[in-house]
């Protein structure tokens, strides 16, 4: 019997590229571009799409449009969802006893001034959507707070204006990104934002190298992951002083090229026999 | 024991104001002003949070802090997210197998002209984030609908940009309006558009009349409100003479003055009642 | 013979309330409110137009649509352009040699850092439209610069993303409003910010006390008014010990109320009594 | 003695590099790229100025910079920005008794159905900024005006929601285009919109040809250019059957590459030939 895939996407970047191959040798797979294609709900032929637009509300209708056909997602919409929305991260992983760094909602400046008051500063503050560092700043003082607040307020996006301010980590500007498939971990590496630059992301120019697991960061990734009922997701975790692991975000599109470069492992080809054996069971 | 509740809100309108009454007597009462407050993720006490903010998603990110700290809350952030979003709305209603009118996501022009060839004309154009009518058009012809795409390709916000396309069904501009508390139907109003507009919304001079229920509408509304697990939620219904009697919206954070006076019927005491019984179980 | 004057508005504050009773002494006067009216450009009849939406570009398209009539308008639309955005203002300025803080344009975060280098920290960020002190913040050092320049490149409007970057003066949080009519000054006020607060715009709580006029600051502001070709506006300059008088601004719509209050002077009757000499010339 | 002459840009299309060829024949050109570099205001030396980014408002912050350093400047920001307004070139050349299409201007929807019950219907919609037909649409019903200009409403910049609103011409989906420098006619091209396109724009797919210059077509674009003070401007103008030529819009920072093909003319040879005039008087 055949098997057909959907491979969803906007941009096919290495990662797609890598993830159709894989597929490939055990299924038929057909490229649905989002620039092109709409989709019609609860009519859509397969039985596997997997789920890769860069855009996360993309990937999130995408993904629901399927789910309306009862197709198998990875990602499911849910899980895109809450990994992608940090607001909806932090909210399920606490709900599950997951540690995460201190962190309040705030919707306006007034309100986000008595969580500063509360957090005490330095502080950071951040967005519940936007990758590679975007919209994250640190504010050392309530009038840097002020100022960020009321610029944040002239964005035109509801997400944009939402603040979460957050506890400032000694984490000497590392975090340790960890790959989760079907409940296993993959493997880990370590990122180290550049001189000059205290967020470690990639996009940011941040240096990927690998990092030796333990159990206890093993356990805390897959319960992760298993929170917001990823099949194929990336975890960030910091390793601080004060608090031991906390994880910071999942990613529910993973990119993993420095992963990859850095480990020699393939998610790609991880993601495929999972799958692979997730729809034969 | 005093039972503590927690009413989260930006605006007091009629309707919070009624709740909070109907509540106050059985339980003590904060009103939580998101315009001022801030909310510590997983630190917040009370036994239960009716979220009421007319922002989605102030709705969505306060229901969601309150269920970090294992809060009961009505509606939940899922409730709300998968109401207060059309393409997760009817994404979710088709795999529940609930009647909705025909479909399709685009998130680009060249996407929608294709949806538009496969639909046929007139047709509608939706987004998934937006009330009152807004966002909401028409198109008779493919070239009003390449117009409507590119416009909506400059606003700002992805779900702005995102479009849903439905089949235009003859309604005679009337839609029903049901409202439920945790799986029973209060009532249905009728809600028809004044003349010269063809979208029912109240805000757009819709007026209100009681509607007669009968048992195959009563278990559509249940039956939507079930599988977006809403406490308390209205759900519009079209009757067409084709398709009979179709979802069209579910909303997690009901307005209800207009069915009042039409009904004579209080939600915010069904409500109240409901609440106490599910926190005295 | 009678005279006919627009009054064009938006929104009828205590100013455009004063300035109506004024010319109604001697002019029949027509309020175009630009919520409901639309302009014919070049066929609309009127002696002379007072320009007061308190939207900067409303204010200028109304001006500029009485202009294709010929009509006499205060202000200009050029004047409304000039003044209403701050690079324009600026450079026309110093173009007449009037004295300004010293200014770089920039239009990425990186142009501005190189802007950074050369003027030094702490700096002073502004756009070029933007009433009340909005979008205006102090960056004490390049990192705080490449923060906020990262976030205004999230603005949706160019406006919003051009960054202005000038020399931080030392003034006590003081300015220095005159309002000039014709090329003859009405008066001075001084504003001073309240406390924890740098900026001195009374919409951010600055308090408001007469300012002494000396020949220097009356000479100064008549200049800048005049290289605008201002009618009615008002000119807030700055006093400070390392440079002297600075011209910090023009306002083509001059709010008053604050500067009546402190003078006992009324601009609306000063400005009346110009427009009708310059009618009647 | 050495000429020096700054050309300014963000991308260096052909056209930029054919201007920048030509001028280097008799000056010493600096590139000066505003993705990189700040300009201190009142502080640069040059001895002219060729002002070519693409965004109008770069365009028009880069020229007035350079005029507050009293530099020659092609085009002046004024220029530029009466050009590149359609509000401000309309009114501009309506005050010069130069013929344009009939124009109203509305800044809400309830403004703009007063201007669609004055000019009837079809009558098409523009925005004051905004090239290549973007945000141009025709409504052939009041309906359709309401929904164009409730979705226009929602555009986060005020430019974007203002409506300029005109008569529909029958000009056979055809536009003239003509290039002026320095008051003379460089030559005409007519675009002839692609079929299924009513928008005249060469992005949106229209065919470029020569056109035969007539003595009444010559008069009118020099006048047109005067009219905004232009040294190198393309004006666009309408044949029509019922009111001869119009003007429908100015360019001040024109793009070239479609005339020169259909022509064989070289615009950048002409401007620089103009421009070593001018500076050598």
């Amino acid at each position: 019997m055949v098997v057909h895939v959907d491979l969803v996407a906007d941009v096919l970047r290495l990662e797609e590229q890598m993830i159709m191959k894989a597929v490939m040798e055990w299924a038929r797979v057909r490229l649905v571009n989002l620039e092109e294609e709409a989709l019609p709900l609860g009519r859509i032929n397969a039985d596997a799409a997997i789920i890769r637009p860069i855009s996360m509300h993309r990937a999130l209708y995408a993904a629901s449009s399927y789910e309306a056909s009862m197709v198998f997602t990875v990602n499911t919409s849910s899980t895109i969802l809450y990994a992608g929305d940090k607001m909806l991260s932090y909210t399920r992983l606490i709900a599950h006893q997951i540690p995460v760094p201190k962190t309040y909602y705030a919707s306006t400046p007034t309100a986000a001034a008595k969580a500063g008051a509360e957090l005490g500063y330095p502080l950071v503050i951040k967005s519940p959507i936007g990758s590679w560092g975007r919209l994250v700043v640190r504010a050392k003082t309530p009038e840097k707070l002020a100022e960020f607040s009321e610029l944040r307020r002239m964005l035109p996006c509801i997400q944009q204006r939402t603040l979460i301010l957050q506890e400032y980590l000694e984490i000497n500007n590392t975090d340790i990104r960890c790959v989760v498939v079907d409940g296993e971990l993959v493997g880990c590496v370590a990122r180290k934002a550049r001189r000059g630059e205290w967020r470690s992301n990639v996009a940011l120019g941040a240096a990927t190298k690998p990092y030796p697991v333990d159990t206890e960061l093993e356990d805390l990734a897959i319960k992760a992951a298993s929170a917001l009922k990823g099949f194929f997701v990336s975890v960030d975790i910091f390793e601080t002083k004060s608090h031991g692991y906390l994880v910071n975000e999942v990613n529910g599109v993973p990119e993993f090229k420095g992963f990859m470069k850095a480990t020699g492992k393939n998610p790609a080809a991880e993601l495929s026999v999972k799958l692979y054996h997730k729809l034969h069971q």
